[in-house]
């Protein structure tokens, strides 16, 4: 019997995060102040965030340890799995070499947690009573909600309106969890009324809802905010997956040629990237990095290169990130966690340094591999996850033409529990191809008066 | 930083399952034909299953070997871990020491595949082209599903109607791993029919499909019937759960006071109990064993011991089981994998032997239990295992007024991803204790005109 999984002990759960910015030829270009569109420093954030993830943030040290309070909860679902995909070798027919880490083993069934626990407990460290936060699909929010829990925080959840109508399974995990959710927009922001006076029936979009979690953090002193990706203290947190997976890795006695995640805000992919992205710096391997992103909302392939805001309503610092401008409306697909108009900072600089590659999938393309990898591995995945598995079918394919093999790894960031009525739009024929064009590219960044980089 | 997951390796998972009956002082008493009402051999039963698990069915032997294909696609899961609930005991604030199997790391959610998978098996074996069987809540149909794909068979699954209709993501994930599903009752099967003539808008319930899917086995040759529970093999090859559950409690260097798992029909129960209970057989062991059931549907705690009907129109053989009557007709509650009028062969013969125990508790308890222990261990469980949780809660608080240790392991078979409606509806207060009257048994069992015992 051959073995599929590789574990590893809860001794051997990562001590330190890895800070890829200590490694960067080129360091990632500073934040701007909104208004003044001066560069910022770290006290610009204070109202937001607690001063230890804010040290994090800014922080050029190689590794930062993770505390003992929060590895003891990462044993709760960590060290996660390491899969060879054999069953789905087989079906793909093809001589690469296919594993998989697997993130949905957690209580919220994704990656999400593995910097929820940490950012609930550094705001808890510091005396915070409240954190709010801005969810889509639903992932980031169950975390926040399972994390702020263990630590006696409360937490506010402002979901998209069109995902708290339609995914009300989210809803009720966050609920059981202790969290209040609101439908945004709401009345009980300024951000929200104003979206609200501008059309009462808006469905709400990510923008829109970090807009109202950020005013409410920031009107209110025992409030804190938390993002779910975007930021490098979030990618950061995440980097404990490639870590165990490079130890993973080596236990096997295999090494990846390609590593591959789907691609929102960047901490999916930074997560289990970044640690083989290291050996590439430390020990001068060759490992390329596949993003996924959806050919609906295009930013790493199409978009440009320049500062614009996280948030619709213009209240976050300016960041300097491939964008399609923070006006773009994404296509409403169901991989709601892609659907986010910019990259994070650091990804956006690896990208631009070309230490990274980009590729782009269409939904029906992502649905169709992540049908054939439920029926040959079993698990379903995510309709983010199944971006990175459109990704390792071209691999694949390439592998088979070349006649070589080669190893690919991708992060399986989620199962696809809440997601299945995407599965059921699929098998009957709901879902089209969403198609942008050019000419919505650039509508979308006339609309921009950021600056250029 | 303690341990708080035992893990095995995938080398460790059991070879062989365990069948209580070689050790059994007791034996079963034999099945009866449903018409004749004699003693039926294994012959009898070869339209349904085939021969090798007939074989199952029947056997005497101590062991019976796992196959090694089984073992290779229980490594898509297996071994599963082993918690120890350091969180929530401090939240019970007992001296207790409280042990979980967590089996809800399947592709489906629960245990049910651990008996799935070799039943789907053994038909591919024998050429079986195509499965029937009946899902009340989803998770056995799911478990089926998730098999027969694997195997390449096609799966029918009868669905209760209220279940097709309330639990649309159940029949979603039946269908991605490539199941017909259908809202029983039908008009495709003679019992259906039946059923819809008396009432065009039955509600379905269990019994009834299990009616429809044992007649389409039982009129196609190439077509078998598979079930979920309460029969003997189905038990035995739930046991890979405690096999676990006994090396890694060595590991950890303890040993459980006491067993408890949620009692549906038996296979859930037995398949964390029945090894442990092995140690009382052969090691002159003391461990006490508990089955939890809904007091909404009380068999073990208020029913009889005599023969009755698997199913609601009466195809099945009898068995001699503790029952309500199969006419009895348990409360909607949210559990539905315990809302079943009967209690496996083997569990039954135990039970009336005083070799374990059973509690019943109401919904309302249950779900205190589950929230509790959502908010503390992260995982939220599925309505089923917090019945186990309830008999959890008790020996804990009986542990604490004796001022004594005591430790206790209990079988969480499955997390509640896809029941999170029945969460909001405690939340909102919306669920209410289900009595059951003496009177209401009474009228049940008044029905029945099937051998005492």
């Amino acid at each position: 019997m051959q073995n599929r999984k590789t574990l590893l002990t809860e001794q051997e759960i990562p001590d330190k995060w890895y800070n890829i910015v200590a490694d960067m030829p080129n360091k990632p270009l500073p934040p701007l102040h909104p208004g003044t569109r001066e560069p910022i420093g770290p006290e610009a954030l204070a109202p937001l965030f607690p001063m230890e993830l804010i040290k994090q943030e800014v922080s050029t040290d190689k590794w930062i340890p993770i505390p003992d309070a929060v590895r003891d909860i990462y044993t709760m679902w960590r060290p996660t799995p390491l899969y060879r995909a054999y069953a789905l070798e087989k079906a793909l027919d093809t001589p690469a070499k296919i594993y998989y880490k697997y993130e949905g083993v957690s209580p919220a069934g994704s990656h999400k947690p593995n910097t929820a626990v940490p950012q609930a407990y550094y705001n808890k460290m510091e005396g915070v009573k409240r954190i709010t936060t801005e969810t889509g699909a639903g992932q980031w929010g169950s975390a926040l909600s399972f994390a702020c829990q263990h630590f006696g925080i409360e937490c506010e959840v402002y979901m998209v309106k069109v995902s708290y109508d339609g995914k009300p399974y989210r809803k009720m995990m966050m609920n059981t969890w202790g969290a209040k959710v609101y439908s945004s927009p709401t009345d009980h922001t300024q951000s929200g009324r104003q979206i609200l006076a501008q059309d009462p029936n808006s469905p709400g979009s990510l923008g829109i809802a970090i807009s109202e979690a950020v005013e409410r953090a920031a009107t209110d002193e025992n409030t804190k905010y938390a993002l779910g990706s975007v930021l490098n203290h979030v990618l950061m947190h995440q980097t404990i997956i490639g870590l165990e997976a490079v130890e993973q890795m080596k236990k096997v006695g295999d090494m990846p040629d390609v590593v591959v995640a789907p691609f929102g805000g960047g901490s999916n992919f930074a997560g289990i990237s970044f640690p083989f992205l290291r050996l590439n710096f430390d020990e001068g391997r060759n490992i390329r990095f596949v993003a996924s992103e959806p050919a609906s909302c295009p930013k790493l392939t199409r978009g440009v290169f320049r500062y614009d805001f996280g948030d619709t309503v213009g209240m976050t610092p300016l960041l300097p990130m491939y964008t399609l401008g923070h006006n773009f409306v994404p296509a409403p697909i169901h991989a709601g966690g892609l659907r986010y108009h910019g990259a994070g900072v650091i990804v956006s600089q690896l990208l631009k340094d070309q230490l990274i590659e980009a590729r782009a999938h269409h939904q029906l393309e992502c649905f169709e591999a992540g049908v054939l990898f439920a029926k040959t591995e079993g698990i379903i995945p995510a309709p983010e996850a199944s971006h990175a598995l459109a990704t390792v079918f071209a691999e694949a394919q390439a592998a088979k033409e070349e006649g070589k093999s080669r190893t690919i790894l991708f992060n399986l960031c989620g199962h696809g529990h809440f997601d299945l009525q995407a599965y059921d739009d699929y098998f009957n024929n709901r879902l089209v191809k969403h198609e942008v064009t050019n000419e919505d590219i650039a509508n979308s960044l006339a609309t921009l008066d950021t600056p250029v980089i």
